[in-house]
């Protein structure tokens, strides 16, 4: 397998809503919600630097693609991590998911490897953490 | 927030067979496993393209961490998608990664929206899906 993840897809009880947090509370660009022509199909995208996107859809239709059944909001399994370049930013951005209507997690504060971090849920349950290495 | 997705951690029940899956099963170079000296800090990370970096940490230590509990293995709410070139290098990375110990969660074919594409799970549940948009 080569190096390269393009994708990373977020499960969601409700599109509008995941669309509103990532686009109107988090300012991620998007072309909105497309798709909606395929049976599962509706899905909306965010670009991501370096080549990354990020993509909302419906619980249901990862269900029925993959045949696994439908999850449900529960302890994390996968964190998303968003490095930033110092503490003041860190507290912005967690503010920022706050204001958007994102659960704070665990507020950004010293953690064991040395950085500052802070972790969010959103709408949908999905764990960001947001982090510095930076000591200012 | 800004755009940048740098981390992507996975909560795994065996550390030392996610890395064997990733390392020795997909070919995903990593440093090994760091961070043995701290609490919950035993992990490893592996290289990806993009400035994007995946992570393997065990579910007790996310847990710990985040304080939302111990996820269990079950539907998936994030999938994680790799582009490929063509329709003959996604047979491939999907026999390798059943060679490597996944489950073929659903064998690589035509899908809706007009690609073709499989999706396979690590070790510890964890869904990825190749794909390509190419015809050939």
């Amino acid at each position: 397998m080569d190096r390269h993840v393009s994708l990373l897809t977020l499960a969601v009880d409700d599109l509008d809503r995941a669309v509103r947090f990532y686009r109107d509370g988090l300012g991620l660009s998007t072309p909105g919600i497309v798709g909606r022509e395929f049976e599962h199909g509706a899905v909306a995208f965010f670009e991501l630097r370096g080549g990354l996107k990020l993509a909302v859809w419906p619980r249901a239709s990862m269900a029925a693609e993959t045949g696994l059944g439908v999850s449900r909001s529960g302890p994390p399994d996968v964190t998303i991590g968003h490095n930033v370049d110092s503490r003041a930013e860190v507290d912005r951005v967690m503010e920022q998911a706050r204001h958007a209507g994102a659960t704070i997690v665990r507020p950004a504060g010293k953690v064991f490897w040395g950085g500052y971090a802070g972790y969010f849920q959103d709408t949908d349950g999905h764990v960001w953490e947001i982090a510095t290495r930076s000591g200012q």
